[in-house]
């Protein structure tokens, strides 16, 4: 009887839900009937249920046949080969499930690889809402509800994970982590604000060590869990992308397998677009944000005029419509051209794509409040009166001229508060609104939906009654399992990198800004309590089960936070210099700042944090784990393993010097060793000479045997001896 | 019979010159003895001989015997299981050799390792001038002249090295690639110099861009030739070096074998213990050359008395005196820090150590330069006046007190040659000198040295004329090649890092000094073009052959022009910005210089510098080669193979799905598949229900068979589509 776990899904391991579109009812059928030949014939039980008016679901299980064994044997193989299981498997198919058994996250994962991999992988190249399966909209599995409950109950109390968590943890992981590392900064964060207040060099430091420590941590973290894991140079066995496009196809010379190849060369020279891209990207959404900023300045400082208190809201509404849609435009076109760089692995495609977002996340996230401390603080005296250019905006609402023109130079003062003002807005208010927007509102909308359904079923029942329900038709004691997977099945797809693109931007107001108001950790700390919650509320009842992956690396979002962190040491240095006067700073005018001084705190400040950095890392590199011990060992103990089969085990251990009686034996020709002269060993040499004239050999039978060496060397050093003692008298 | 080069040195593999003290006959015999009966107890064949008045020659042969094959074929086994060789080696012993034929430097290391290994690792524990062997006085394999000789003559003109070469060149390459790198800046150089003069911008990014290159380059061209030369993870098989205390000794619970190990934490506390050393090297220095710099500058611009030409050498020499004296004491207490850090392997100790020594050479390189750039061109007319507190440096020679007093500011101006001066000397004159004193100065020494020895030696045999030479008994044949032998022995040890040192101090100058004359590269071009050529002069004439090592990086070295690069970007800056008034500089005046644009110069510069050095690593890591690719594909192949001995070859292959006959003979049990109905199927199932009341039993047997599933889901889709249709009416 299978475990209880298994029965709650009936034993599903995943669902395939297929869309029958409104039209062409031949192509359907066909195309069904290929899908489930083709699942039958990579040896996969299917049973066919309706979903919904428009879509079945056809429940997909692997039995426990010798196919599947098959299938299971050989991928643990193609881990071997490749390096990422160190445990050489057995010799037989059978007894490897036995010896290792398959995890629940493993089995899913190779069924789900069977149905999508590409048939020269040996899968059934079903490529959901692609090509001829365009049909096919989606290929998840069912939630575990009951480990879920548990693991939701024990995860946020937890510190230490447990392996079999692992499949839902993954990506929770870095997030843990960095809450976990949040309450340094938090407690410093705190105390500092209340002892010394804003813009403490000492808090500078502090966070600066924190970044540092925090990332190459996190870096060492993340070999030692894949080595744990068991996911280790898992990106070299990694599926070829399916729109990769190879130049040529060259027949390995070694291996003799066909490797499809493209030149590193070409695709360096695609990648380079990404200057230009860049650049585009800085230059619209820095037009549209330095605007949106600029119009919110001139109304709040400069104008004077009626509904100044809403007027003040304009750019920001203006600003919330404008960025989303040029940051969507310029996603647009970093898709193709990460598209166009023709990654062959799925992983290096996201990698490459999580940079070029960064790129654009970094502006729309950061801009204003680099606009705040480097333009305005230090020169809103010398540009404010610029701006009324932009009195055309509150033309039609000012009264009159004055209103909207600056006043003198002398007058104007700059609004001290706008910078502590704006990190509270991004400590606090905007991330209650996007933690509000992330779990609210998806509850809101569904019930909505829910709702809307429920009015257009009864309303469809009341106007044609005869037509049969699809749902009506299930099975009695089928409805609740069949009710749940139909809700699992219209959950949204959960979104991995949202979480950690989410952490990145945080984590770069804390290194970048922080300084300007300590307290940020601490709200930072205070959110991420509920997001964590939250979060792992979203994965588990929010979201459709993700199909397991195996990654070994959350690798570019680690760059961003690296760079983030340097370019902290910056920010933060030049912010610490400026309001070095009790926390006033140069109060809009540039002739305040001494800008050498200026230029050499920076300087101090980022090669401190780059020696300290390099110090951390050599540290940590050189404290080795005992998980890594641990790999070392085992892949020296697969070739051990290998010569011992081949009966040559002991050829490992060190040679054994041998003993004296070895010696006794290994030379019995010098017999009379003592009635050697160098006469005789002459006359022996000479006679040598006789029967071969070769200069080595001879040579080399002057003394033959050790023995005769020692008494040779004894002779020599006894003349050496008595020389010396005749010149000394 | 042997192949000639063998025949040249009568088969000789090694030699062992063996000290005969003057004092203590009882004690050298035995020791003698045991040194002889240790050598047979590996196998080794012996030939003893006398060398000079005071010291044996025992010459070291491997025979062609079974033993010597194990000890090959122990460490080929060896290499493989770590990893330094991806082919697998067979498993007979006697066929090893025949497939892979030892290559002299291999067959010379092995019998080195095998007579200075320690006993635990299958050697004779032979440890020249250490505890019980101090009288083994050196261990040293003979130069192979004929090979030497084509090899000087084909080194300098061969752009591509031939894997025979490679034992030789080992430390050549690195030169000769910097040599060959060098072509770039000197052509670059000269042309600036030319057209724009001192102080080019152009020049300084050209050098910079050069100097990154040539660094990335070079770190992947140490990975290939590590790959070709077999030598990768090479540092995982050290032996462990003698001098080595562990803490304490763990036995591997997986490999089973004993680990000594110490602590990193302990070894990183001790390690701590640099930076008072690097600061004490830096006062300590600083304080001498500071001193001499400021008496040169007091004598040679302040001191208006008699005897200037004269006096102006004296901190000159001064210099020269004291700086080898301090620095060498630094260097003895570098020493001894770093045998306290305690390292395991003979080349991490080396590798510390090197990066201690670069702190004392940077000091004593490039402080003098640092000091005219940044203190002497911009400071002079405010430091200048207060050096008459040299005065009493020359009061001896001074007539009256005017003479050492410092004019008034007003009318004191710098030397605007210094600067070009002091890089004049750096490229060109100490440059000519280091060169005279590499290879001229050794010849005169060993001429004077042997003409000394034949005075002494004459002088002897009047004295007494009955003392019988040692030479003179050597047997006729045998005459030439024992003069050769005793000349040999005499040579001096090849240092193996002092061309290297050499090397990085001379990229220094380039790095951060060479715009103030972009002919430097020049110099240093044509100075290279006679240094590689004395140098390997010097490797295979002026010095004992080394035993060959395997070493898989120059790793310290590398990261020395790493952080000299890193410095010229901001050096270079900011003495283009200095002296950006059309090479004039700030004139000693330092309010001449606008301190935050020099700040902001070297910002910009510092930070282009770090984003190019990314994208040249980023690109250079995308590169594939061959060599990388041909090991990824031999370590594929050794577990591949091991698959096939095991009779599992084709289980690496991808899974062939199965064709339409599979698929027919799959599943015969729905042979009346037109017949079913829904009503039939549900029976089907209510039938199995009272056999079975399991859910999931019964869930998965109401459609028995892919033909069943097909058939439901095509009534199904019949179903949706007439539903769909009657809704549209």
């Amino acid at each position: 009887m299978p475990p209880k776990v298994l029965q709650d899904n009936l034993g599903v391991d995943l669902v395939i839900k297929y869309k029958i579109p409104s039209s062409g009812i031949y192509d359907v059928t066909s195309n069904f009937q290929k899908l489930i030949r083709t699942l039958a014939e990579i040896h996969l039980e299917t049973e066919v249920r309706a979903a919904d008016d428009s879509s079945l679901f056809i429940f997909v299980k692997a039995g426990n046949n010798e196919a599947f064994t098959d299938v299971i044997y050989r991928s643990r193989i193609r881990d071997w080969l490749h390096g990422v299981r160190q445990i050489q498997p057995t010799r037989e198919a059978v007894s490897t499930l036995t010896e290792t058994p398959l995890s629940e996250s493993e089995r899913l994962r190779m069924i789900h690889a069977m149905i999508t991999s590409q048939r020269m992988d040996g899968g059934a190249n079903i490529t959901p809402k692609h090509g001829e399966w365009k049909n096919v909209e989606a290929i998840f599995p069912l939630h575990n509800h009951e480990r879920n409950k548990k693991w939701l109950a024990d995860f946020t109390k937890k510190t230490f994970l447990t392996p079999e968590d692992l499949d839902h943890v993954r990506d929770a992981v870095g997030e843990k982590s960095y809450f976990q590392f949040l309450t340094f900064p938090a407690a410093f964060g705190a105390s500092i604000w209340l002892l010394l207040g804003n813009f403490s060099p000492i808090y500078m430091i502090g966070v600066g060590m924190w970044s540092v420590v925090f990332i190459e941590y996190w870096k060492r973290q993340e070999i030692e869990l894949s080595v744990r894991w068991g996911v280790k140079n898992v990106g070299t066995l990694e599926a070829r992308r399916r729109e990769f496009r190879p130049e040529k196809v060259h027949r390995d010379p070694i291996t003799g397998e066909d490797m499809a190849l493209f030149p590193a060369k070409e695709r360096f020279r695609r990648q380079l677009l990404q200057v230009p891209l860049a650049i585009a990207s800085a230059i619209a959404l820095g037009i549209v944000i330095c605007t949106c900023y600029s119009i919110e300045v001139f109304i709040s400082e400069i104008y004077s005029g009626p509904l100044k208190s809403l007027l003040v809201f304009t750019p920001t509404v203006l600003l919330t419509v404008c960025v989303p849609i040029v940051s969507g435009f310029l996603t647009k076109y970093a898709e193709q051209l990460n598209n166009y760089e023709n990654y062959e692995t799925q992983s290096a495609h996201d990698k490459a794509m999580v940079s070029k977002v960064f790129v654009i996340n970094f502006i729309t996230s950061y801009l204003a409040m680099f606009l705040t401390s480097f333009v305005y603080i230090p020169f809103a005296s010398v540009l404010v009166p610029y701006l009324d250019v932009f009195s055309l905006t509150v033309r039609p609402f000012a009264e009159n001229e004055k209103q909207t023109r600056a006043p003198p130079m002398s007058n104007f003062s700059i609004n001290p508060q706008r910078l502590p003002n704006q990190m509270f807005f991004f400590a606090v208010t905007s991330q209650i609104i996007s933690l509000a927007t992330e779990t609210i509102v998806p509850i809101l909308t569904r019930k909505g939906q829910d709702k809307v359904e429920a009015l257009k079923a009864s309303a469809l029942k009341r106007s044609s009654g005869t037509v049969p329900s699809i749902a009506a038709s299930d099975h009695a004691e089928e409805k609740d399992f069949l009710a749940r997977v139909r809700e699992e099945a219209d959950l949204p797809e959960y979104d991995v990198t949202a979480d950690l693109r989410e952490m990145s931007i945080q984590f770069g107001y804390l290194v970048l800004f922080s300084v300007v108001w300590p307290l940020t950790p601490v709200a930072y700390f205070v959110n991420n309590w509920f997001e964590l919650r939250a979060d792992t509320f979203k994965l588990t009842i929010e979201s459709r089960r993700p199909v397991p992956q195996r990654a070994d690396s959350i690798g570019p979002w680690l760059d961003s936070l690296e760079f983030l962190a340097w370019l902290g040491s910056i920010t933060s240095a030049a912010l610490v210099h400026m309001f070095s006067n009790g926390g006033l700073g140069p109060d809009g005018r540039p002739n305040k700042i001494h800008f050498g001084y200026l230029m050499l705190s920076v300087f101090f400040s980022e090669h401190i944090f780059l020696i300290f950095r390099n110090v951390v890392r050599y540290a940590i590199h050189k404290l080795d784990s005992g998980n890594m011990r641990k790999e070392r060992s085992e892949r020296f103990m697969v070739r051990r393993k290998f010569l011992e089969d081949a009966g040559l085990g002991d050829a490992v251990k060190p040679l054994t010097s041998p003993g004296d009686s070895a010696l006794k034996t290994m030379n019995t020709r010098g017999s009379g060793i003592s009635n050697i002269t160098r006469q005789s060993l002459e006359e022996d040499a000479r006679y040598d000479s006789l029967r071969d004239t070769d200069d080595m050999y001879r040579f080399w039978n002057r003394q033959r045997g050790w023995e005769e060496s020692e008494t040779v060397g004894m002779r020599l050093i006894e003349m050496i001896e008595s020389n010396a003692q005749r010149k000394t008298k």
